[in-house]
């Protein structure tokens, strides 16, 4: 075990204590980007060429085909709680967090999805039934299928409920990365941030909201698809704000590039209920998950014609140019709030358990 | 819900009782087939065109390509308790399970694979490393890699330590089905049968038994590729023996092709001390989930070279031709004792939960 790994586990500070995985390695910030570092992925960090592996820490992997398109294949294990919330279920959540995976890196059709269930003994069949129905008919918005699947089931009290990883893969040409803003690009958020973690934090601490508090979750695979037709190729990078929201996509994206980003804070679109219950919570809408948006990044002259595109989709409605790529400071991300300028800090992950 | 689904499910009679899934539904039997055909399949399975998908119930799906080669995809989450058994680990089951899938399809070079961990809040980090050294090399056995994953944390208590879904693509040219028998084909079993049902079962049950009991867990991709080297295209159908063991694996494939198969008894590889654990526990061999087994049908003329070529091979060295199919009777298996002919029946799934 190295020093570092050490230095910041869970456990408390004396060098005997058993290191422990606790919540926040699961929470898709800091924490998670160091364990997965250190143990998941040790041994594959290496690059390959005409292979996008687990080094990049992209959405998912790509491997380049010999008539030059790019075979893309993401996954995710989804352990919602609760399965079923306003504006969506994990069957939904499921498909469309696989589907948009694939959609960020240029894969916008995608060839076919697989479904892994794990379900806890004593689960009712028409639970399972109604997700099934909603991946179904999420598939259908997305125009794709599940082609294969697997079952499983755990005894009583040894799971919750029911998981479910997806796993899909499709074709890109151009395979777009995470890492590819440049100076001068503009950013584009493809619409209101926060939706879908203020959602299931309403939910789960039962807070009596004003407005309608549903989540996002959708797969966007057509908005993409859109607005990389519109782009001529000026798109350089695409990221899905789930766990830790837009702040910690955009850092991501920043670090990788070697640039900084500046967002103009009123340009970013956020909906009422969300900013008010965000005050409330004492969050901030940059840290929360989203389950059907996209940063964008384009270079400038294309801009306009994909905010256009991006707009002209149902989902796409309140897509904004919400910032632009600078050289200097590379990594950092910064707020211009009409009155001055912060920083945007990096969340440790998503500030509630098994949101997606 | 349908009327049959109705009528067999696990919560007894009455017309308004929940119906709740049960263990016997994550077995890899009957039970299982029918809750994945009336439910979690439901809606996906026409046939299509150059893809084998959900229909075809096969160990993945694949996709024909425009340059000829098929595109084979598979999936299975491991919810194997414990994680650590004789033999193996959940690391090496993951790797080696989704290796042998795509193995089973003709694909038996991988291109890489995806990881999902789902850990339970306290897990020891230093569990997870060794867990993760395992499957790193089980990759380098295999010849294959881990190209992306997906890390998720649930509460303590909310999932019983750690499950890993594993998710694989390769190419395979040309694909095989596990629904290819054809009457006069020669059925091999690639070695010992039973081998991982029983270690398991004798460590959780704390049997004390003579002898080694390891399970057989290993990627076994590098075996296939001699066989079907040296088949020169006469490998009609693979399938291998998981959960519901051999007897499951041939019945499904029997179905399938509309044919009957007809085991000779005395030939099938059984180790001394896998036969005598399963007298004592009253389990029958054919009904015992392998990790590292495969049923091979092949046509008369190729048998003795595949054979040969499985035998050569460091994990086939006690492969033997085991069988014959039939036209007569189709769907059925029989089993020649040597003394006489009786049907091996199909198993409502694994005897014990949580086998793989």
């Amino acid at each position: 075990m190295s020093g570092p790994a050490r230095r910041n586990g869970g456990a408390g500070g004396a060098a005997t204590a058993v290191e422990r995985i606790t919540l926040k390695h699961g929470a898709g910030g800091g924490a998670m980007r160091q364990l997965v570092e250190e143990t998941l992925a040790a041994g594959f960090l290496d690059e390959r060429d005409g292979e996008v592996g687990l080094a990049a820490m992209d959405d998912g992997a790509a491997f380049r085909l010999p008539d030059g398109r790019w075979l893309v294949l993401t996954t995710d294990s989804h352990v919602i709680h609760p399965v079923r919330f306003p504006g969506g279920d994990i069957g939904r959540l499921a498909v469309a967090g696989t589907v948009n995976d694939l959609a960020m890196m240029g894969a916008a059709e995608p060839l076919g999805l697989t479904s892994s269930v794990i379900a806890e003994e004593g689960l009712a069949r028409e639970e399972l039934e109604r997700i099934q129905a909603s991946m179904r008919e999420t598939c259908r918005e997305a125009g794709t299928r599940i082609v294969t699947g697997d079952t499983k089931v755990m005894g009583r009290g040894e799971i919750d409920g029911v998981v479910i990883n997806t796993t899909g893969v499709g074709f890109a040409e151009p395979l777009v990365r995470d890492a590819g803003l440049r100076p001068g690009d503009r950013i584009i958020l493809t619409g209101d941030i926060g939706d879908h973690g203020i959602a299931l934090m309403a939910l789960r601490h039962e807070l009596d909201l004003r407005g309608d508090l549903v989540s996002d979750v959708a797969p966007i695979n057509g908005l993409v698809a859109r607005a990389l037709a519109a782009a001529g190729g000026g798109i350089t990078a695409l990221k899905d704000p789930t766990r830790g929201g837009v702040a910690s996509a955009l850092h991501e994206m920043a670090e990788k590039a070697g640039v900084s980003v500046v967002i103009e804070e009123r340009a970013v679109p956020v909906s009422d209920v969300v900013r008010s219950a965000a005050e409330m919570l004492g969050l901030d809408p940059f840290h929360i998950a989203n389950e059907g948006k996209a940063v964008v990044g384009v270079r400038p002259e294309s801009a306009e014609a994909v905010l256009e595109a991006i707009r002209e989709h149902p989902a796409g409605g309140r897509a904004a140019i919400v910032g632009e790529v600078a050289a200097e400071h590379p990594g950092r991300v910064v707020l211009d709030t009409g009155i001055g300028r912060r920083l945007v800090t990096e969340p440790q992950g998503e500030p509630l358990p098994r949101i997606c």
